[in-house]
């Protein structure tokens, strides 16, 4: 449901919350005011979205006692060490259970501090304002908050959703193209799994994109949260239909451990793992060649990888695999296609081919 | 709601599950397999507790990938360190999202499993074995789960239910007097609060308890948990009402926190606690002296501590108070008495009487 003001509602029974997406919602001075029951406010960000824009907000939210909680930037430090950061802030500055988290950054910082806050004392609010095009399409929508472990990614963590996220879309005007191109990927994927008309505006607008057309990324904002918040609103704990959402997670998430999170991006190990998933459709016979074409050219375009680095063997691969979150009771499932737009889960899948798939380098 | 076979439903809706209360339960070698879904089990115990009852649960699972954990015995060890052990022992075997935890052990071994549990790839089952009577009667019931932080107790959580939980009365045979006692602490801790006809029943009745007495033990279990399952089931994640629970635990969480949660027994400073929050309601002019005495004379009959250690000066009192989880928007609210059987929570009292209390070392 959109209304005038861009804001689209997560329809989550009691747990509903909005998202605001729009340009300059930071500029507001009450955005916050209506979320924000208690007295006390911590904000938690990183060393590079810090000097851009925490002093503006905590200005903003004088009437209340604002701390604040400057983490490193990067996916290595969305540890239980990191996390715990953010505990001994809260514990050290007393905050009680009616106050606010507001996690300021991107997929990192909206993952702990959710977390952090569904776990201080037993649970307190949180508002999500993601800075980077993955965050506000993709992790601040839907309540997964987690910390990694050094054996797998997002192993610790809770189902738990904000007051509310407010995606302004001038904080992309600073994001580093790298990052933009990593947030893409998961807006192709909305494409891929559920939405063929969107995956063809995409094929289209995507060097509007790639400039950071602010139109253009409204809309493709838009477009990927209505997609991300009508799957979780029919599955918020991820027992079925949700898991479509990881399309191109379960061989991402590999790449990602076997490199312990220090070298691609997210967004573009789930590139290389979204072309992974298409190929393996295409080889079970589910997908046409010419759908493998478009999902790699439409990729590339965004200047993503293409396939898993050269140094993963076929083993490292299953062997990583094997511990993703996907795996039920022993056996592999895994986000395929059947075509752009339709997506399904299974584990009734050629494991040869999937070994096949692994051992070549395409 | 109990029915012949001693059985006990906390009512919570689609997280309703039921409480068996018996000796010799854990001898039924089905007793596991109605609340096991998946193929995998975890058994998280302690150093006491695994070489008594360890070996013959692991042997009536064997049907299942049953791994095990034995941690330290201790409220000290409920941390975030020891809680990762959990993460990283399910990891190191591969247990996925249908994984079923077990927790054998005392209140410290359930908090921290079920928290682990709760947080485990975003939340897998788990079972209550306690092996105290503290167990038993208080924390297998109601959903809190926890791992302390140097700061305060408790402070890192969440509100998460078990399967169901399975209180063996014959596993109290083994337990060490003082954690008999500790465990009394708090089954007079439900007269006190909400039950009034059971705290005279206590006053009969507390030597044979204090005698093991199998039958006294199971009325006294029972009526605990039916106390607190009626009122966890009227307000599961204390908004309102759940907070009368904790009478006596803001100064006793105090006096463990002063201690590092090393020296006296979770019960005895709970024990301590309530004789301090009587005593407080006392100087309200709230309570009765008599109901102060029979309060005092219950406990000390059951050989707990009746005040604080001397060592606790009332500004370090104060100061631990302060963040404890039941502060709201900065003021110190407390559980105290009207009458034995009748517990309110209020931050509605006379700081300077609480301030003259802490410095009386009664």
């Amino acid at each position: 449901m959109v209304d005038a003001a861009n804001q689209l509602i997560v329809e989550l029974g009691d747990r509903s919350y909005p998202i605001h997406i729009g340009e300059g919602l930071l500029q507001a001075s009450d955005i916050f005011a209506p979320y924000i029951q208690g007295e006390q406010v911590l904000i938690v960000t990183n060393e590079t979205v810090a000097p851009l824009y925490l002093g503006p907000i905590e200005k903003s939210l004088s009437r209340y006692q604002v701390d604040t909680l400057v983490l490193p930037d990067g996916e290595r430090y969305k540890t239980l060490q990191y996390l715990n950061k953010i505990y001994d802030r809260l514990l050290e500055k007393r905050h009680n259970r009616s106050t606010t988290l507001i996690a300021l950054g991107g997929g990192v910082i909206g993952d702990m501090t959710g977390f952090a806050a569904a776990t201080y004392q037993r649970g307190v609010s949180f508002i999500q304002v993601p800075t980077t095009l993955l965050a506000q399409v993709d992790s601040s929508v839907g309540g997964k908050t987690a910390v990694n472990h050094p054996q797998g990614k997002n192993m610790i963590g809770a189902f738990y959703q904000p007051e509310c996220v407010i995606a302004d879309t001038a904080t992309l005007k600073t994001l580093p193209e790298r990052e933009l191109h990593a947030g893409l990927a998961e807006v192709v994927k909305y494409g891929l799994i559920a939405d063929e008309g969107f995956f063809c505006w995409l094929e289209t607008n995507v060097e509007q994109l790639m400039g950071k057309c602010p139109d253009s990324l409204a809309v493709a904002i838009m477009r990927s949260c209505e997609n991300k918040a009508r799957i979780v609103s029919q599955d918020e704990r991820e027992t079925g239909i949700r898991a479509i959402l990881n399309l191109g997670h379960t061989f991402g998430h590999a790449i990602e451990t076997a490199q312990s999170y220090s070298d691609w991006l997210h967004g573009e190990a789930i590139a290389a793992g979204m072309v992974m998933a298409a190929e393996l459709s295409r080889l079970l016979g589910w997908l046409p060649s010419d759908g493998v074409l478009r999902a790699r050219e439409l990729l590339g375009r965004c200047q993503l990888p293409l396939w898993a680095p050269s140094t993963m063997s076929a083993d490292r691969f299953l062997d990583l695999m094997a511990v993703d979150k996907k795996v039920m009771d022993g056996s592999l499932r895994l986000v395929l296609l059947k075509a752009i737009g339709q997506a399904i889960v299974t584990s009734e899948f050629d494991h040869q081919l999937l070994r096949e798939l692994l051992k070549s380098r395409l």
